[in-house]
């Protein structure tokens, strides 16, 4: 793909990152077929039907965009690791399968129907039920068949992360940010429930406190700052680096929250892979939902108190809330929150002691984070 | 309390094993409670609501028999490891939190409200969400924050393992075992669940192997085989040593659970903390239903198909169903398969070199496995 893309000068920079980066992808994928196939003979051995939990991690794996593993890789070459080390690959794969357990249960909490373009795992399971016309409940068995599934995905993704040895053992730098990243986004997930059901009765200030907390660490952190961090410890990078990694890819982490805190109530569903408004029947008490509360009318208000996470809301209800989110002021005090976190992320990166396929790489990253669409 | 115990003579090899288990049991406590308390402040720098779940782990981690992590203990002590070794106290507490996880997952699968005699963490998620009037659906929230929580849980039990360091690093016998037990018990939980839905179409035989089989997975290696495999690899066992283990310890494993699924059915709700036939209600296909459809009268068959696993099913339509599994000579075979097991896991016991203390301590385990009413 390289060699015919007109807009990649053969021998650049750019040229250099890409092809890195496609040896990198492919390592990645690669272990996780490899893992994964070996977690397939463990199962068949226990019985055929054992399979389906890990089929479903498998097709669940294949997709997906690698952010937090090429963000580990660039962190691990950033800190003079070498170019198809062993380290960032495991640890990639670790951070792939930690985020299709956290996405497989998101979705039975969230009951999205819907991820990455495909039924969500806890569907498809609901779907083999009613396909095989077995008894009880298809949802309820779709939903425990998802949790248990996330929870082997949550193990598979700690044995990959322990296969990288001593460089990843106990009392390591590279360990302790692989502990803090689970804890820190698990909190803040729960955080994140809990809003949905205590928000209505926040003040807009604290409601907007509280979605700031969310931003950082069920998502900032998590995707962005300790990939990095983690690739960086991984190479044996020193406090002074890791603090430089972190001015660059927390308010980055931020942007790109905040990012998806917009496509989830903007976004269009042809490229989100998503319902449109989606974010808003689920009820997601985001920093834009703050905002509008802070800065919008009375009228506003009971809008969005009376009808944000209703699972039913239909399209007529969803536009509602979307034009009191945008003229309260509220999508563009957030699109200005995400220009200043950008540009504070720009600046430390131009900080950064790199060289240029790894400042390219990052900045490349960075530009994918923020500036998507889906 | 040991000196108290009129039936344990002073000195004697009794005294023995319940002074050293009453000094590791206290170990695993202090490890758990250290632990639990490290997270607790990272969590609270996050946010102060972020210490519920990290609380509702502490309750559930405070009670239950630590039979996992004693057999672990006493898996590391015969095979030579020290008394007072730090070791079998991590894995221990990795064993423990292991257990919480898929308890408070469990409970949701199985929608069971009381847990070692306390509402389970979804009611308790539940009942905050009620006592506080927050907004949308308790029951939502609290199995929400069940599902986030056992993540958290699982998470920990790991960052607890690989605390052990090198002795559970990479490439090691221990590591193996555990990352083994961990997709096992996961794979026969998703077969328990499977069989719910798709025994009613099975046949009698059918039904019977797979019965077993989730026995064998669910159940006998993840509680029995497996930790007292671990505390031996964790003292360097080599393979004839961890061969014998798995001839006590497999059986003894198998009986356990048949002894569960017996008190599931027909154990004394006062004494298991659990409603009467909770295991009815949830349509637990146990060996004990898979023999009662072979050896049942058509009568028999019709009831357990159209009864087993109704959510409301009453006293009455329990006792009837009871009756049905004792009745058709289920009962009788199950428990000769528990004196039959029983017998093979003491005669491997007889053939392990083991010194007195770790002999009765193992055999005082087996013990308490089978012969339970809780």
């Amino acid at each position: 793909m390289t060699a015919t893309n007109p807009f990649v000068e053969e021998g650049s920079v750019e040229q250099l990152v890409t092809s890195e980066q496609s040896t990198y992808r492919a390592d990645v994928t690669a272990g996780l077929d490899g893992f994964l196939s070996r977690q397939r003979e463990i199962l068949v051995s226990i019985a055929g039907d054992a399979l389906e939990p890990a089929a479903a991690i498998t097709r669940l794996t294949a997709g997906g965009k690698r952010l937090r593993a090429l963000l580990c890789y660039w962190g691990f070459r950033g800190a003079g690791g070498a170019a198809g080390a062993t380290e960032p690959i495991l640890a990639g794969v670790a951070l792939e399968l930690f985020q299709a357990a956290a996405l497989i249960h998101d979705d039975v909490i969230d009951r999205s129907d819907t991820r990455r373009g495909s039924p969500s795992v806890h569907r498809q399971f609901g779907t083999l039920h009613q396909g095989n016309r077995w008894h009880l409940s298809p949802d309820r068995f779709g939903v425990s068949a998802a949790i248990l599934t996330g929870d082997m995905c949550l193990s598979f993704s700690e044995e990959q992360f322990s296969a990288i040895g001593a460089n990843a053992g106990s009392g390591t730098e590279a360990r302790a940010i692989f502990n803090r990243m689970r804890t820190e986004v698990m909190a803040g997930q729960y955080l994140d429930l809990l809003e949905e059901a205590v928000g209505p009765d926040r003040t807009p200030a604290e409601a907007a406190e509280r979605a700031q907390q969310i931003v950082r660490f069920k998502s900032a952190k998590y995707s962005i700052e300790h990939p990095l961090g983690l690739g960086g410890a991984l190479a044996g990078a020193g406090a002074a680096q890791l603090r430089g990694y972190s001015a660059f890819s927390l308010p980055l982490g931020e942007a790109f929250q905040l990012r998806d805190d917009v496509l989830g109530v903007f976004g269009d569903p042809l490229v989100t892979g998503k319902p449109a408004g989606d974010d808003l029947r689920e009820g997601k008490r985001t920093l834009l939902i703050a905002q509008a509360l802070k800065d919008g009318s009375p009228a506003d208000h009971q809008l969005i108190n009376s009808t944000l996470g209703l699972a039913d809301l239909d399209d007529d209800g969803v536009n509602r809330l979307r034009d009191a989110i945008s003229t309260s002021g509220a999508l563009h005090a957030v699109e200005s929150l995400i220009a200043d976190r950008w540009d504070a992320s720009t600046a430390a990166l131009g900080q950064l002691e790199l060289d240029d396929v790894c400042r390219t790489a990052l900045s490349g990253l960075a530009t994918a984070a923020v500036s998507r669409s889906a």
